[in-house]
């Protein structure tokens, strides 16, 4: 197998960190010594173990990619920026030719599909990168189209835990609602049951301290009618390295595809998820 | 709706009695007082709630059924009987034209299936009337064959819990690992935790006095190689009620194929759960 190049576009923020530093790990990538910036990144240079990166921002960007093209040959790009660079990023990818993993939430989803069709690249785009979740969710789905009202009578606890900052419900919790509703359950997202307090994570929870600051933990607890059967669904999800991992899948499939001249086609996680 | 009639084969015993007993509270339905019994029972009669029934041994079912089928017209079969009673009782019931709910486990399956099949009648087997738990599975093989490999590299605990008297595996859990196996865990059905001391059941698990005589709890554990991800899919039964909703849900699926005239068709739960 060829090992996949990559850049990874975000640094030094935190998520494209993570990613970058799951690269440098794992033999089957090479990480290219270049990401592309913000405008209100200072630095010009940035270290991610012990390897040092460029940092190119906007204004070089088209003159540096072309320079990187012709000494490295092509190459996948990993996107985690900001939900604001979204779709100009896109365009930028598109018009360049360099095929792109999207893990940056937010911006115009679909016009951000619409670029990816009309242009002669492949993407995966993925709001959610955790390929484990997502295939928990797939399951509640196909759950919930195939089997309506199977949870019918049962009552329903949800209860998430996210990092003190995390003002809004977990997104992941509020779309399982909408499959135990149609499993049957009148269930109100309101009723989502959000643990902010460190103190109660920490104490009740059992959430290791170094994770106070980044987690998502889900449970979802089902009790029929006559109390004598119980579901419990649980994922726990401590850091950002599933979402890493998540994208270093995608990255594989995105080659294959393109090894495959598959262009101006936009894949999703559930596509990574079936591998083919 | 019009009330749907059931004669529960198979009383006094237990299983039996307590599908006797839910479909006594349903209003959906109504109990006919009387039941196929096995050569062994003594007694005549038999009491649910406050409901006397008559039991009915082999020698005269042929003439006793000829008679309830005149009397009350045509009605439906729940058959909570005895693993050597399957394929003879299902042959019965075929050429009687009563169609059945089989909730006997054992006998010749594919027989079985055969013998309705080549009859005029429709029927509902499953080995496992649980509808919420057979949903699970289905939701877990939904995952297995659409998603392989999804679990690779975390490691899986299983742990099953079941009255003192049982001595084989769940066969639940052992269903379960073969899809856990297609999702990239080489898990092997003898490393399933089987806890089977009432101590530990009450104290470490929590399983309530009046149940320890009667439960299936099973967990399954999913932790991450980097240990930063934790799934945890929990069912716990308490008792057979599950079993006798299941049931009820099964008739009711039953007497609406029979009123489209359905004939020589065998459903599954999962038909039961699709309820199409």
């Amino acid at each position: 197998m060829n090992v996949v190049k990559v850049m990874v576009n975000g640094l030094p923020g935190s998520m494209a960190q993570t990613v970058a530093q799951q690269i440098l790990q794992d033999e089957r990538f090479k990480l290219l010594p270049y990401s592309l910036t913000g405008p209100e990144i200072q630095e010009s240079r940035c270290t991610v173990e012990t390897t040092a990166l460029e940092l190119i921002a906007p204004d070089k960007r088209e003159s540096r990619i072309a320079q990187i093209k012709q000494s490295e040959g092509p190459f996948l790009t990993a996107d985690y920026t900001h939900p604001s660079a979204v779709n100009a990023n896109a365009d930028f990818y598109c018009n360049c030719g360099l095929p792109f993993v999207m893990g940056t939430t937010g911006g115009d989803r679909s016009l951000l599909e619409q670029t990816v069709r009309s242009s002669s690249i492949a993407a995966v785009i993925a709001p959610n990168m955790a390929k484990q979740i997502v295939g928990f969710q797939a399951m509640m789905e196909y759950a919930a189209d195939n089997f309506p009202g199977l949870f019918q009578g049962y009552s329903l606890e949800i209860t998430e835990s996210h990092q003190k900052g995390k003002a809004d419900t977990s997104g992941t919790a509020k779309a399982v609602v909408r499959y135990f509703n149609k499993l049957g359950i009148p269930f109100a997202e309101e009723s989502i049951v959000q643990i902010r307090d460190p103190k109660i994570q920490q104490s009740r929870l059992g959430i290791p301290e170094k994770y106070l600051s980044g987690h998502g933990w889900h449970t979802y607890t089902l009790v029929s009618p006559d109390s004598t059967v119980r579901f419990e669904f649980t994922h726990n999800v401590n850091g950002r390295k599933i979402y890493a991992a998540g994208t270093l899948d995608a990255l594989l499939f995105l080659s294959d595809k393109i090894t495959a001249a598959e262009k101006a086609r936009v894949y999703s996680m559930i596509d990574v998820l079936r591998g083919v």
